[in-house]
C-alpha cells in the first residue's frame, strides 16, 4: 500500500481501487483483500483531484466519509453478514432527504435545511453497508435550470440534468455509484452526456418517500455506474416497497443482479422506434443510430409509432406543470429567488385544470397499451437517449425530448454509453423494456454492450 | 306447496319464503329444502304487488329471473359444489354493467344502452350463484336529481338517493340483498331512509370496473340488506382485486361472514361524534341520538372534530366535482337532457385547477390521521346516518350531511334501522370502522343490534 495512510492515499493504488467495479470492490472488501477506508481513500482522493473543476458535489466532506468508512471495517472484524453495499461508495442527488447532513433542493430558499428523517433509500442504503460520500447538485428544484457541474468529458459543455452532479461523479470517477432521480429526462440525459450508464427503472419500483417530491405521478429515483451489472447492484438494493408511497407495491423484488449477469436464452430482438422529434436530432447521432440498425440486421426491425404519440410530450408536461404547482407550494411566492423557467413551469401548472389533468393521466393508459404490443415483439425498443452529444454551455442542460414518453409511460429505460460524436463526447443508446419487467431489460443492456464492444460474435 | 306452480306462489308461502334471511335461503337451498325456483316466485310475487307503488325497478324481466333459477336448480341436480350466493335474489343499481340487459345510468342519454361486458362484481355475482332479479332505479348519473322510486315506509317521502332503487328494494321485500355506490352518502342515506342496512366498505375494497365512474377517488361499491350478517354476505363475496380498478389491492379478503357472526371478545367501545351540522339536525334524530349514549353509559364518549374538519365536506365536494367533470366529459353537452343539479355540479367541476384538486387529495391524509386517532380508542364512530328521517317529498334525496366525510376518508361505515321518528319513519344509527378492519365493524354493528333489540343485556 506504498505511503498510502489515514490522510492519503499513491495515487497509483488510488487510480487501481477507482477502476475496479463496484462489484469487484464489494467482494474484495467482504473478502477481506480491501478495507472500507482504503476505498473511501481512492474515491476521496479522485474528488480532491477532480471536483474543483467538475463541481459534481455540493456538500461533501471527507471527515464524514472517512468516518462512516472506519466504522465499516470495525463492524467487519466481528464477523456479522456484511450488507449487500458493505463499504462501496455512493453520491446521492441533493433532493433526497439525509438526516443530520444538508438537504438543500438546488434552491436557496432551502439553504441549510436539514431533514430530520433520512429518505427511505438513505435508510435503505446505510442498512446495507453503503459510504454516503456527499450530495450532488440538482438542478433547482429538480427542473430546468441548471447548477454549477461541467462534463467531465469536456467541462465546457453541459453535463445534462437534473441530476448533473450524480452522472458528473461517476463520469469522474469520484464514485463509483449515484442515485438522482427522473421527472421527465433526468436520469437517461445527463448518464448520456457524462457518458456513464443511467438506469430508470420501472415507475413505483423504488420508494420516494423523503425525496423532494416535483410530480408524484412521474418523479422515478434512477441510478448511475460505470456498467450495466454495477447499476442492477445498486438498484437492487433500493428496489421495495414502502406504504408511504402509493407507487409501490408489495411483492417479492426482482435479483436484478442475477439475472442482469445471466446469458440471454436466445439472442435479443429490438424495435428500433423513430421518436417525435427524430428528424431534428443531431445528424451524428442519426447516422450512429442507423449504423447500429445495420450491425444489428434481422435483429432489429423499426416500430412506427402512430400520430397519437405526437401530443405525449404535451400531456407528460401537463401533468409535469399540474403537479408541481402543487407539491411546489411553498416555494412559489413572488419573494422567492427563483429562476425565470421555474417560475413560468409553476405559472403554466397554475391554470391546468383537474379536467385536463385527469385527461393527461388516463392517456397513459391508451399510450401504454400502443407501446406495450412493441414490446411484445421484442426484447426492448432502441432510440437515442438524447438528440446528440451534450451541447456547448452551462446554460441549458440540453433535451430530454427521447426521454419524456417513457417517463410518461412509467416504462424501464436505461442509457449505455456506446456510441461517440466526432467531437469525442460520448452519446447514449437507450432501451426501454416492459414495466415490472426491469431484470431482462437490463440483461438486453448487458448483452448489447458485450456484442458492440467485443466485436458482435458473443452472444451471452 | 299448495298450488304453488312455475308461475306463481301462494301468498302465503311468498310470505314465509321473503321473512327468511339471505342465509337462510342459501342454506335451505344448498340442503334441497327449497328450490331457487321457488324463491324466485316468492321475490317476484313481491315485486308485482308491490313495485307499481314502490318503482325500485327501472328493468325487470319475470322470465329472466325464472330462466336463471332454473338453470341453478338444475346445476343443483348434478351434485358439483354450489356457489356462496346459490339461488340468492340480488337486485342492481343500474349504473353497473350488465351484459345483454340494459344499463341506462339514470339518464335519457343512455337509453337502451346494452354494455358489453358484465362488471367485475356481476361477474362474481354469477359465478357464485346468484339469481340476478333485475336493474334498480338510481337518480341521474348517480348524483343527486331523482329517479321515480319512492319510499316503501310512504310513498309520499323520498328514498333518498343516488341508489334509490337498491335501497327500496330491500325495504319493501322484493330482494334480500342489493347492491348500490356511494360518492357521497348514496348507499348510507337511502338505506336509513328506508329502514334497511347499509354498509359502504373501505374504499377500494370492491373493485369498481364495469360500474358507472363518477369520481373515481371517492366512488365505493356498498351493499344492502336486512340485517348485518346478510349484508357481511353480500360483501363478502364481492370483496376483491382487480388489477383494472388501482382502488384495490391483493390480498386475502377478509371473512366477513365469519366474524360478523362470532361473539364479541370484549363489550364494544363507541366514540360519539357531534359532526360538522349536527346542531340543525332534526330535534328527533338529536333526541334519539341522545338516549342511545345515555343507553351504551361507560361504552360511549364523545370525540371532538376540530375545526379542520368543518372544510371536509368542501374538500370532498371539490374532489367529486373535479373527477365528475373529467368522467362525465361524453354527458356534459349543451344538447343533453342533465337535470340542472347535475349541469351544475358539471360546471363547477370544469373550474377546479389541478393544483386545488391535488390538494384536496392531500388533506384526505391529514383528516385521516385524525379520525384514526379517535379509532385507536375505540371500536367504532357512532353518529346519526342522516339529519333525520326521510323527507316528505319526491324532489330532493335528502341531505348526505353525515355521510360524506366518511366517504372522503375511505372509511368503512355501516348503518342501522334501530331508530324510528315519531311519524313512523325508521331512522339511521351510523357506525364508522377503521380502514380494512370492514370485518370488525360488522361484528360491532351486529352487536349494537342485539344490544338494543334484545333488552341490553346481551354481550355476544
Amino acid at each position: 500500500m506504498g505511503h498510502a495512510d489515514q490522510r492519503g492515499i499513491a495515487p497509483a493504488r488510488a487510480g487501481a481501487i477507482q477502476a475496479l467495479s463496484a462489484r469487484e470492490l464489494r467482494d474484495r472488501i467482504a473478502r477481506g483483500e480491501l478495507k472500507a477506508a482504503e476505498v473511501a481513500e481512492a474515491f476521496l482522493h479522485s474528488i480532491a483531484s477532480r471536483d474543483d473543476e467538475v463541481r459534481a458535489f455540493v456538500w461533501h466532506d471527507a471527515a464524514f466519509v472517512r468516518h462512516q468508512a472506519a466504522e465499516l471495517d470495525r463492524l467487519r472484524t466481528f464477523g456479522r453478514p456484511l450488507g449487500r453495499l458493505h463499504g462501496v461508495p455512493v453520491a446521492l442527488k441533493d433532493i433526497i432527504d439525509t438526516a443530520r447532513i444538508p438537504t438543500c433542493n438546488g434552491t436557496a430558499v432551502d439553504e441549510g435545511r436539514v431533514a430530520e428523517t433520512d429518505a427511505w433509500i438513505v435508510a435503505r442504503l446505510k442498512a446495507e453497508g453503503a459510504v454516503l460520500m456527499g450530495k450532488t447538485v440538482t438542478t433547482e428544484l429538480a427542473y430546468m435550470h441548471p447548477g454549477p457541474t461541467r462534463n467531465p468529458a469536456n467541462p465546457d459543455h453541459t453535463p445534462g440534468g437534473s441530476s448533473s452532479g450524480s452522472a458528473a461523479a461517476v463520469a469522474a470517477g469520484m464514485v463509483p455509484l449515484a442515485i438522482g432521480t427522473q421527472t421527465g429526462g433526468s436520469v437517461i440525459r445527463p448518464a448520456a452526456y457524462c457518458g456513464v450508464t443511467g438506469f430508470k427503472p420501472t415507475f413505483g419500483a423504488i420508494p420516494r418517500t423523503g425525496i423532494l417530491r416535483q410530480s408524484q405521478s412521474l418523479d422515478t429515483v434512477g441510478v448511475f455506474a460505470r456498467d450495466v451489472e454495477d447499476a442492477a447492484l445498486l438498484a437492487e438494493v433500493l428496489f421495495g416497497h414502502d406504504p408511504a408511497d402509493p407507487a409501490t407495491r408489495p411483492g417479492a423484488p426482482p435479483r436484478l443482479s442475477e439475472i442482469a449477469a445471466t446469458k440471454v436464452p436466445v439472442i435479443p430482438t429490438f424495435a428500433f422506434v423513430r421518436m417525435p422529434g427524430y428528424d431534428a436530432a443531431d445528424p451524428e447521432m442519426v447516422a450512429a443510430m442507423s449504423e447500429l440498425n445495420a450491425l444489428l440486421g434481422d435483429q432489429c426491425f423499426e416500430a412506427p409509432l402512430p400520430a397519437a404519440y405526437d401530443d405525449a410530450a404535451m400531456l407528460r408536461e401537463r401533468i409535469n406543470f399540474a403537479e408541481m404547482a402543487h407539491a411546489y407550494h411553498r416555494y412559489d411566492r413572488p419573494d422567492a429567488p427563483l429562476a425565470p423557467v421555474t417560475r413560468a413551469a409553476l405559472e403554466a401548472g397554475r391554470q391546468v385544470t383537474a379536467r385536463d389533468y385527469l385527461a393527461a393521466l388516463d392517456w397513459q393508459t391508451v399510450l401504454r397499451a400502443g407501446v406495450d404490443q412493441i414490446l411484445e415483439r421484442c426484447d426492448a425498443i432502441l432510440c437515442p437517449a438524447a438528440p446528440g452529444p451534450a451541447p456547448a454551455g452551462l446554460s441549458s442542460t440540453g433535451s430530454s425530448i427521447f426521454n419524456g414518453l417513457w417517463t410518461y409511460l412509467g416504462l424501464p429505460t436505461v442509457t449505455l454509453p456506446l456510441l461517440e460524436a466526432s467531437n469525442g463526447l460520448p452519446m447514449g443508446v437507450q432501451l426501454v423494456g416492459r414495466r415490472h419487467d426491469d431484470a431482462r431489460l437490463l440483461r438486453t443492456a448487458r448483452w448489447l454492450t458485450e456484442h458492440l464492444t467485443q466485436g458482435g460474435d458473443c452472444n451471452d
